[in-house]
């Protein structure tokens, strides 16, 4: 056996080639969503997806991604083409790769029939066709729909190959409950992949690297992998190790990552920074109101698209004009006159005003000027003054963000989010 | 030269390779947007992605799919690993296959060095490793990040190579604004492809297919090509020709279809409803505010997204809490003790009472149960009323969107700027 197998038994790790078939996901119709789902799921019992292709559904890309693709992985995967219709060729073209007779199987045709008397509809026998399995397979019956699912073990190569269907809602429930228990029966599997990933806010992704990266080289030599993913305003530090006794490892370097950039990582896992903002605050019983300009209510946005925001969230203020500054905030017109509305003073009385006048722990306020146009040499486009008033007194602030105007917003709500998370931490700690 | 080829260069279509290349797409960390946005404009240019992989940033991965990918279309587009750290090693890989070296591009430093500038912030050295390009390459300076774009023409096989960084607010515009122009200009089959796109709200994608394909039958038989694209609470109509001496056939299906379903098309081309709610108000001189529940500040915030919203919205109130229904809104208590929140009263109160406080024209209102919890039997989740206040009176309505809490908010935020625009334009025609 080649060295990479004899390696991936080692250290216990499936590696999975994906292939989604399907016109609709090739031409941008339908956004392939089962990729990062797979993906998301199959890193929970070790496993990785090692590549993934979409391809049309014409016999000859199904047979040349699967002729590469079952020479190179343990696993492959494929989603699409099981259906009743012209452009379902995918049962069809494994058959004849396979040199497999196609069978129809009563319990698959007893399921489908059952499928349409349950929602009382008639049954097109077009339909009977997905009751045709190639002899031999493993059958996985759909639950929520008729394609059923199937796995393969290819006679010469040692691959296993599982045909899933493509709509989400029948895929999800198949491969949970019934491929995985299956897979983890018939491959030499197990969780030798250990993987933590901390998110940082407000440091980039180079400074972040040169930060960690040289306090963690005795790690690295013990097989300790990092990797980084810069998103907009966030970076996630992503802390690996491929052997499963080496996953203490990896607790050693969250350990020391959060000893050197400890206030700069706002979560652990798949938690977006306003989602760990409101559970911060649920768990100080503390409130937040919001007075936005520039963000134009996406501060108070992102806060209520977490679950559970009504708990913490009193209400917001999105004030445009300098006469609505006035009037819901209870703005200075003379500082408006003087100052500008972009500017320190007005920021912190948007902040304490807002606070103020729902009764909240903490207010937050953003005022700039978010372009394209509207600066001046002075106020360039893309400075903002943000302000946090909080029970110990209010935080005034400064950036130049100079993004297109969607990013702008999501850039200034990371900071002043970041400036209350803070802000709270300290509170606490203090 | 074989067959296939002298038939693309004939429908003047380009087929492509796409190569995204990143673990955080592969492992489902970040879910892969790139395919289907480079996949819908290309669409706009005649071009189809043919086949789309994901693949690890390792030089192995690279190189294997370089290899196989070049061979097979004339343009090939990779995406990501351009940035500035230890797992960027795109650059590197490419100029190795091409046999090119790398040399520091002045331009590219420059540009590097201002965008830091711009922000006020300290240069990691480390950047400007991403000021190195292939000699000979054309090089894409990036306005919105610091990684350069390169396009690459292969010395044998007659394939250009471009390659985009990851960040979608860097690739988008690059694409767009540089990559298409270029390759219009130096692909002799990159050209001549006409496509028009109507945007429609609140018609389904069936619907919209019923009663515009038959009264096109005549242009179809001479060579207009149809697709729809169904988007969320929105159907895309494409209608194209590959003869670009054809384009009359184009315009005179544009009319055709603004005549069958007239009121359902708010735009043409990249429009996004907003910001055709935003023109309009513009162009007729009027005002509009807001005031939100369920839809937590979602509503103010698509609407200041438009550049120039600042001359059409005044203001916005964000009243999560009962109290603030009442403070900011001057809805009775009575009302809401009676009829609760959710309801068509409050709905009305809100929207009226906004637009009184703000002084603006119309006054747009949202109320209802996003989910997931907080429905009941006669409530459901999803439940939502909506108003739009007008010097002609106030119109209120309610829908029950079953969804998600981000697609609840994007849904019920499209039909109450949908009947805002409806009411303008009612107004303006009656």
């Amino acid at each position: 056996m080649p060295g990479p197998a004899r390696l991936d038994v080692r250290i216990k790790q499936v590696k999975i080639g994906l292939i989604n078939i399907g016109n609709e996901l090739l031409n941008g119709q339908t956004l392939n969503s089962h990729h990062q789902w797979i993906a998301r799921e199959s890193t929970l019992h070790g496993w990785v997806i090692d590549h993934q292709q979409t391809i049309m559904d014409t016999a000859e890309a199904i047979l040349t991604s699967l002729e590469s693709t079952l020479n190179q992985y343990q696993l492959v995967i494929t989603t699409g083409g099981l259906g009743p219709t012209s452009d379902d060729i995918t049962r069809d073209v494994v058959a004849r790769f396979f040199n497999m007779e196609l069978e129809p199987d009563p319990v698959v045709e007893t399921s489908i029939r059952e499928y349409f008397s349950r929602r009382q509809r008639p049954m097109p026998e077009s339909v009977l066709i997905q009751a045709q399995v190639p002899v031999g397979a493993e059958v996985f019956i759909n639950r929520n729909g008729t394609a059923p699912g199937l796995a393969l073990r290819h006679p010469k190569i040692n691959s296993w190959l599982v045909m899933l269907p493509g709509p989400p809602r029948e895929l999800h429930p198949m491969f949970r409950d019934q491929v995985v228990p299956f897979l983890q029966k018939v491959m030499p599997s197990g969780s030798g992949y250990v993987c933590r990933v901390l998110r940082t806010v407000g440091v980039g992704e180079s400074r972040v690297q040169e930060q960690i990266e040289g306090k963690l080289a005795d790690l690295i030599s013990h097989g300790l992998e990092i990797g980084y993913c810069a998103r907009t305003g966030e970076v996630d530090v992503r802390l690996a190790t491929r052997d499963s006794a080496g996953s203490a490892i990896v607790d050693q370097a969250v350990a020391r990552v959060h000893e050197i950039i400890g206030p700069a990582v706002f979560a652990e896992g798949e938690v977006s920074l306003e989602r760990a903002v409101v559970e911060m605050l649920i768990r100080n019983g503390a409130t937040v109101s919001t007075a936005e300009s520039c963000t134009g209510g996406f501060l108070a946005n992102r806060l209520t698209n977490v679950p559970g925001a009504s708990d913490v969230f009193l209400g917001g203020a999105v004030t445009y004009s300098n006469k609505e500054k006035i009037r819901q905030l209870g703005v200075s017109s003379e500082d408006l006159e003087t100052h500008g509305a972009v500017s320190e003073t007005v920021a912190r009385q948007m902040a304490e005003g807002v606070r103020r006048a729902t009764g909240s722990d903490y207010g937050l306020s953003t005022t700039g000027i978010a372009g394209p146009s509207g600066g001046t040499d002075e106020k360039p486009v893309g400075l903002v003054f943000m302000a946090v008033a909080g029970p110990d007194g209010t935080e005034v602030f400064h950036r130049i963000n100079t993004f297109d105007r969607e990013t702008f917003k999501f850039v200034t709500t990371q900071q002043v989010l970041d400036c209350l998370r803070l802000m709270v931490v300290n509170a606490v700690s203090g």
